[in-house]
């Protein structure tokens, strides 16, 4: 404990929990908050007094790289990529997971968003491509992408989370991989597009109606069933993803998006919905996506994704250099509404402190949780739980499990055992500072 | 008129101002509010029945394409990119703006945003670059890109525009180009780093000090005086973009973020900042962006890009489709804080409506307007006039041009003679459709 002497922050700072936790709002606001009371030097992170001036690089004293007219990441960052399970496109699910140890805020960039994909991406042209809306309906039509660009749009930042994200945290023993194996199928962007209750109510809709058959243009011919109540409430037809049209892997031209709800039913390459009296009882809602339960029931049809969070900073795989200040920082969100707090527990639990929330908090978007911790060099478990602003909490593993069970392999549902894990996470740090996946 | 009467809207939607402009409540919540009074189809712009099934698509009988570990949008958007004033990297400043026309939402993918370069950009090895913060300073210090990410760190949406954003506006005969190259030099992003003024306490910043000058790794050295008071307040070193690195051409791997500031001053490639007593009246802040007034004084050191905004749909170069509905929709901003209104005008200024803004609404962010329209068929003149939370309203012409008089192309002002334009401007629309720029 001595030698982080030096380093604690004054008491003007007060701690929040135990091993180190300082309160949130030294975070927020001006620094002068924090650092005022801290003095010259006291993050104790910089390299300290330079000479000047610095001496040239050797980019500064050549001429300059053309400006592209489409920009790409610089190329010192050619790790920061997906992973990918089917890098070669063979016949079968790919999955492409996003890097979020290497990311930081909340919007996640088109070329690393998370991709499900079970047959790869159609290489769909807009201008041949359409959708069709029928079956209980009074007038069928098919809407061109053209078509489509007449009615009204509305945007809305929204996360897409891969009903198993998250899976690899329900084995019995904490498997060592870094966030973006253990959490990298959720992503969030900007989607832009037309409600769909606007192209419902535009081909006269029956009131009766309960579902939609929402499937896709891909070679899969991936479908899902909707209610109409999701229709009709914040359902749209994203046509832009930040800005630009929707990526390949994302749909292109046009996906079905239904904020919070499991990935796989926010149809990608949306070619066709038709409204219907019941679900289809298709593979992905049938033997997939129904969870088998410990007393042999089974869930199916549930559809937001449960409030959730993990740390990405400091997290499995990194490697913290010496004591002193560190911000432990993550993401957290919910497909039932907004977050309305996280909590950090740099003790494995004994003890919690409220994390910063990135502004604005928005409803079924990614949120950045930020918290101080002065590290003193001793081994330390790391927490976050998050609750939404329904009241659901985050379950500790041992509650999880009680009511879950032991992850279930069986051949009835071995592609897809384990969706909808949101227990809380724990990363351990030894006294070297090493990061990994722990269970408390 | 008469044949458009079909496709009117009825009673039940109120017009909110002359030649077809709608309330704009009827686009906000659910579809309901619109097609429900409107029936079946009443919207006009979808192609009707359709037979079933659909007739499949190639791409929808082949097995699709590998996921790739970094995506790229379709080869069908090769026109979605950024037009270049300087494509080969020549010796001279380069400009890439971005293509709002083709765009949609508020954020701007990080392959468009716009960029203006003095000597293209350096290809900087992060490992090897700092930024020093000396001067006036208790203990000057060196940062990696490593130290800076034990700090704690901030995100934000926030626009950059160049401070001659809209400068095609100001001359004498309406230019007719499209609002990529009208307006193409402002762009929004979510960006996430380090607070400067964290910063500036960690090195113990004299508190009497009151301006920096902050300096670019590039070839051009390109150097501004920067406000202590804008350091202590929102100033960020900015390190990701849109959730990853910034772009090689936003300043990779640090930028000096200021929003709502013009554009230069948020100086790329960040390697220095020197705390000093008075500006240093580098060659961006005297020769060029100081405008010379009508009266023969000049501004100098005004720094916050005025409240503005523009239509993007439709807008020059567009073709529109026959009468009937369409969503007029643009981008508004400012430089002082949230935008509070944006009124649209159909008929050429003579009667305003206001139009819904796209929540949330961000301070010094890009902020998307829409506007439902029954275009009759009959010429029509469309004008977009923002106002902020500050009381800013954007000037008409002849108000604009009556402060700011002719534009001054002097030998003094040549390269940059006409900054911070934000006048009202007005697209027109012809009988047959056709978008042009226009004078009122």
């Amino acid at each position: 404990m001595s030698k982080s002497k030096k380093r604690r922050p004054t008491n003007s700072i007060e701690p929040a929990a135990g091993n180190g936790l300082l309160d949130r709002r030294a975070l927020l606001g001006r620094g002068a908050a924090l650092a005022g009371a801290m003095g010259v030097g006291t993050f104790g992170t910089a390299t300290g007094a330079a000479a000047e001036p610095l001496a040239n690089d050797p980019w500064s004293v050549a001429p300059g790289v053309a400006i592209p007219a489409y920009g790409v990441p610089s190329r010192f960052e050619d790790k920061t990529v997906r992973t990918l399970t089917n890098p070669k496109g063979d016949w079968r699910t790919s999955g492409a997971r996003t890097p979020h140890h290497l990311l930081n805020g909340t919007i996640t960039p088109n070329g690393l968003h998370m991709v499900v994909a079970r047959g790869g991406f159609p290489d769909i042209d807009p201008d041949k491509h359409k959708l069709l809306i029928h079956g209980r309906v009074k007038q069928p039509m098919t809407f061109t992408l053209e078509a489509l660009h007449r009615y009204p749009m509305v945007s809305r930042v929204s996360f897409v989370e891969c009903g198993g994200n998250g899976a690899p945290l329900w084995s019995k023993e904490p498997i060592q991989a870094n966030v973006q194996a253990l959490y990298g199928l959720v992503s969030c962007a900007e989607w832009t597009g037309v409600r769909l209750s606007t192209l419902l109510e535009e081909v006269g809709i029956d009131p009766q109606a309960s579902w939609l058959v929402a499937e896709s243009a891909d070679s899969v011919s991936m479908h899902r069933s909707i209610p109409v109540s999701k229709a009709m409430d914040d359902a749209m037809i994203a046509l832009y993803q930040n800005g630009e049209r929707v990526n390949p892997s994302q749909g292109y031209p046009m996906r079905l998006l239904l904020p919070g709800y499991e990935g796989n039913m926010n149809v990608k390459w949306l070619r066709r919905i038709k409204v219907v009296d019941g679900p289809v009882m298709a593979q992905n809602e049938s033997v997939a996506y129904t969870i088998l339960m410990e007393n042999g029931k089974a869930w199916r049809f549930f559809y937001p994704q449960e409030v959730k969070s993990f740390i990405t900073h400091p997290s499995p795989g990194m490697a913290m250099k010496g004591p002193g200040f560190y911000e432990i920082s993550g993401l957290t969100w919910s497909g039932n509404g907004r977050i309305s707090k996280v909590e950090v527990s740099a003790d494995g639990g004994n003890s919690w402190a409220l994390a910063a929330l990135q502004t604005p908090v928005l409803s079924k978007a990614l949120t950045r949780f930020r918290m101080p911790w002065n590290w003193d060099g001793t081994p330390a478990v790391l927490l976050s739980r998050a609750t939404d602003e329904a009241g659901n909490v985050q379950p500790s593993r041992a509650a999880f499990m009680a009511q879950r069970g032991e992850p279930k392999i069986t051949p009835a549902v071995v592609a897809f055992p384990m969706e909808h894990c949101n227990l809380v996470s724990s990363w351990g740090v030894s006294a070297k500072g090493e990061v990994t996946n722990v269970y408390v």
